[in-house]
């Protein structure tokens, strides 16, 4: 029976036995593969997406957040504490939950998508908007699990990476080798760097033979990494990568020079594309976020090698944002009560 | 590596190697234990959710619909159709476009839920609003579908139970055995039956000693099955069973009867209360149909055998209705952006 990706993978973790695993069963999450897609960008090898949007919150944030609450409850903590207002609050609320702690979470105030907190909110955070910047809120974050005994989940928690590099070793794992490439979006460039530590810890202990090479993508408004300067008011409809100063710039530039790798950017209108290229074409619904990876690999197929097997990152569900799905859908038929009616809008 | 729940059964599922499956690796959802709802009940014995929202597009219809649209693509259909606000039609959306089929969904017009339908709109499906009410819907789909070569997927489609039968083995496989009590939310009532078809198929074809006792709960304010009586204007919170009169009705008296189980009810403040709980002390989010499982759990464990196994299905996931999740959460603070202020409300 599956338990989680700690059980699964805990000889490449950095976990013992004297921990309690606080685990919804996340990870085992399915690589589909996506012909239609391929065929879309003229391409002719195996495309695949590996849909994190099916971990237990509905994001790839659950592989992390398993590890960071696992070690925060080992080390006697009650309380943990982020600032997001997104997918990050949803997963650590959800893992504050069973493990039997609390979860604060703080977010700027003003203009609160509250459909986005809705997760935070159910799974019994406390839920703080204050009167200043997402920045604020970092720092506040950082200021009193400093002074206090809470444990920060924020990305830069380096239990998070451990747990989210499980990704690679399931692809891996599922294949039976390493893909050529992996394409993933990147905002915090955390992810990158995770599955660029799966791949390397894979092949290192002879799991497979080779690293695939890493491609990211951001989003035009919201490049940092791409145009090497940071962003200072980041905009892009792929709100889950709207990051204008990456946590993990660095590791995500070394992800991609040791892989041989690259990061690119695609607009919002590429981004919208291939968001409903996938649902309409391969019944796949992700985040807008999560479409970067699809729609650099449409804008970028000519240069991936011939037949070779790409596997691309779907980082969330697109039930995170269910009022995109709407603006982008087609108009809904009225029609009257009777068969004839209906049946010219049908036939 | 996993593809679906059909290649994974097909020896005992309807099917035959000429069909091409169209699948979208459904299936597969976790077992995930939750002593602290058996804690709350002040039960003794091991209790189980089984996670149907981690299906592909969120609910466990999707089961149902990967062997219906795999039947109809090998009949030569071009067109699936069916009635439904919800969950059945974000399903045959997704499957249709896999398949390269198109999907046309009836809907009553009038209050519509944009939410609910955003999913079956981004998949591509053809959705038209009826100047009518849901049983006229299903009439004309009914109509059209035996006019024209469209497939209906509605769940009379017998195709539909056969691959919700899937979840029973599941099931046993997981725990290695088959649970002493299976508790479901009944609704349209096809899903209880499913699951006695999958336990039954089970026990006869040796993989497991028994086929456990299937309680049923029904919302107060929709339960025909329990009272005898159709609901004419059926009303409850959990919307995906806020039926009057199921389709299966007589298949799950059946099932209740030969598995010597029960159907009961649970009121919206019953199922309520346990959506809360479950989310609160087990980080899991399901729609609140689904926690009329939970609440029915609650409510009845005293009557339950001591130290026996229970799995309660959770059909669908909480992100399915985050307008709901919102009216049931806690408040957000709101607070000055100085750490005082924010320490006041976190310490």
């Amino acid at each position: 029976m599956y338990q989680g990706l700690i059980k699964r993978y805990r000889h490449l973790l950095p976990v013992d036995d004297s921990m309690e695993i606080i685990t919804l069963n996340e990870g085992n999450t399915p690589l589909i593969e996506v012909p239609a897609v391929a065929e879309a960008a003229g391409f002719s090898g195996k495309v695949f997406v590996k849909y994190e949007g099916l971990n237990p919150t509905g994001s790839f944030k659950d592989r992390g957040m398993t590890m960071a609450v696992t070690k925060a409850k080992h080390d006697g903590m009650k309380v943990v504490m982020c600032a997001s207002t997104g997918n990050t609050s949803a997963s650590a609320a959800a893992y504050a939950a069973k493990a039997k702690m609390s979860a604060v979470v703080l977010i700027p105030d003003g203009n609160i998508a509250l459909g986005k907190l809705a997760q935070a909110m159910i799974y019994g955070a406390k839920v703080i908007a204050v009167q200043g910047n997402f920045d604020d809120c970092l720092r506040y974050v950082k200021e009193l699990c400093a002074k206090y005994p809470i444990a920060l989940v924020n990305s830069i928690n380096p239990y998070r990476l451990e747990g989210q590099k499980t990704a690679a070793f399931e692809i891996v794992d599922d294949l039976g080798y390493a893909p050529d490439y992996l394409l993933i979006p990147v905002g915090n460039a955390g992810n990158i760097s995770a599955y660029f530590m799966g791949f390397t810890q894979y092949k290192e202990t002879g799991m497979s033979q080779k690293i695939p090479k890493l491609w990211g993508f951001q989003a035009s408004g919201a490049a940092p990494i791409v145009e090497n300067r940071i962003f200072e008011k980041p905009e892009t409809v792929a709100t889950a990568i709207r990051i204008g100063n990456p946590a993990s710039w660095e590791k995500a530039v070394k992800a991609r020079d040791n892989s041989l790798g690259r990061i690119e950017k695609v607009t919002d209108q590429e981004i919208l594309f291939a968001y409903r290229l996938l649902a309409t074409t391969s019944g796949i619904f992700c985040e807008p976020a999560s479409a970067a990876s699809v729609a650099g690999f449409i804008k970028y197929a000519k240069d991936l090698e011939k037949d070779s097997t790409v596997v691309m990152v779907l980082t969330g569900h697109g039930l995170k944002d269910p009022d995109n799905a709407i603006n982008q859908a087609p108009e809904i038929f009225h029609v009257k009560n009777n068969l004839k009616a209906i049946e010219e809008v049908v036939i």
